[in-house]
């Protein structure tokens, strides 16, 4: 019996550079992590001195795989990377695949986050699957009949910025009322912070000592789990804007299934029961057609570098073509 | 040299049922249309009707297409016609074919007419394109590396149904403030008489001979054409509401061209300077991207029934399966 095919993956955010020895049924044999050196080519030096020592020992490494957030086109350049600044035009994949001398695939992390979770996590085997990570902003995967979404250059499933609101907060990326800034992690963090401003959470300023500033998200889920009913409000107004956004992208795509990932899904059903209840009132046609689960992911914060190592993997195996 | 290859297209709408001989290059050989019998099973045989009298004479017949407005899944079976009343998870694909002994496809018919922009029309080799058509409300069909999307069910692509404003109007299925209730070409002329009711559209009053209830797109375009402010600025507010699903619609799928199809475009750039001012000014990345050419459509009102016949032609042949 042969033994599994080994990648390396690596995830690039604005604080480290994250490298993990990931084997084909996405185990994670080792990790290695070093802080992020700023721009390229320090970067490069860095990712690669984090494979080196991940190699080091391995009989044999098939690939590379590079998740990171940002605009990645097809060929593995980036194009622009919120994170880290300075990261314009840099080609990372032909860059990387020259100092390693290994097949390598750059993507954006929200999809490999995706891959990781129809390879190995709550969507596996599903072929046609969204998956929302809901953090400091929204990150999106759309994979259908198996394959990535890339689009026409690689920039496809930005889900999080369609506009669900033209007099709504300002999103990160400088429109109004874009999904991301409604229903993003921060999003929940700021209507607290707004409603206990407005005297409207009692609960919840009582929890931050009265300072409306420190109120984010953790406040409200342990404010709703005992029951709060300020809290419980807030839970339900943010689940519905999780919902309108959900139900826009299941009329688009139409999914058998949505996976949810971010802290919020460790709060069980708090959040993702009225979510439920929220997209099933909403989307079209409910009472003609099968409605997608919504169900939590499960790969959590390795998600984007097994993501990445998987598809690094079945990349040069010549499957998982992306679309 | 063999002939053409040759098959039936048949749009099935609500007054009638329109057929078509097409061959394999989109040329329309011969048309046939009878008025709509009402319900399944009377439909049925009003379509074989209308395709035996166009296969008459044609030495081989290879393959009939249909294309529907409504909720059509991956075995061709109608869940819902919003248009034909009784039409409710009739399973057409496989009735028809079996009264004509045909290999026989069924999709929806927005997805027909993109089909018929990809292969001959606007978007002719484009492998990432969405066609929307602007009418009664908002079709759209969505071609991703040359399939088309139909999701896991077969309802993808139902993109005029995406919320964009919370307090909008409401939308014919019932939602508020979707894409399809403020961009249609119907919300056009919802809009012209809003604004004429309200003393802002003089020149769309004296147009209607000072009758709010006949005020339509047309009027806003003849008047927009003869340089009437009032109109000119109805123009630019719909344009804008065009753009930001369409912004929407390019950072979710990432296409290389948009083609609209509808009576709007047959004003030149009337409408389509607006909407690409609009759109260049609001999706995401611009200036870290390409960004999709925005273009009218060009195969007109046949669109449905020739996509539907070149779809039929091609899955015959094995090729263009849905995605």
């Amino acid at each position: 019996m042969s033994s599994p095919r080994i990648a390396v993956g690596v995830d690039i955010g604005g604080t480290k550079v994250l490298g993990a020895l990931v084997d084909e049924t996405g185990a994670v044999l080792r990790e290695h992590r070093v802080l992020s050196p700023g721009p390229w080519p320090d970067m490069r030096d860095a990712i690669v001195g984090v494979i080196n020592e991940l190699r080091t020992g391995v009989p044999e490494l098939h690939a590379v795989g590079v998740g990171a957030a940002g605009m990645v086109d097809l060929d593995g350049v980036i194009h622009y990377a919120p994170n880290v600044p300075g990261f314009r035009r840099v080609p990372v994949r032909a860059s990387l695949a020259e100092a390693t001398g290994l097949p390598t695939t750059v993507d954006n992390d929200a999809n490999t986050a995706a891959y990781a979770e129809i390879r190995v996590g709550a969507a596996r085997g599903v072929r046609d699957a969204i998956v929302i990570t809901l953090g400091t902003g929204i990150g999106g995967g759309v994979i259908l009949g198996g394959r990535v979404l890339r689009g026409a250059n690689g920039f496809a499933a930005e889900v999080g910025h369609f506009q669900i609101d033209p007099v709504g907060p300002m999103c990160a990326c400088g429109e109004l009322g874009h999904w991301e800034a409604m229903a993003s992690g921060n999003a929940l963090g700021r209507m607290a912070r707004e409603a206990a401003a407005a005297g409207e959470a009692p609960s919840l300023l009582e929890r931050a000592h009265g300072k409306v500033d420190v109120i984010d998200g953790h406040h409200v889920s342990a404010a709703a789990h005992a029951g709060a009913a300020d809290a419980l409000a807030l839970v339900d107004h943010y689940a519905f804007n999780v919902a309108i956004g959900l139900v826009g992208l299941a009329n688009i795509f139409d999914p058998s299934l949505i996976a949810i990932a971010g802290g919020l899904v460790n709060d069980g059903d708090l959040f993702l029961e009225p979510m439920r209840r929220h997209f099933l009132g909403h989307i079209e046609g409910a009472q003609y057609r099968p409605t997608p689960e919504i169900i939590p992911a499960e790969m959590g914060e390795r998600a984007g570098v097994i993501g990445a190592a998987l598809l690094a993997l079945d990349r040069a195996n010549d499957a998982a073509a992306p679309l």
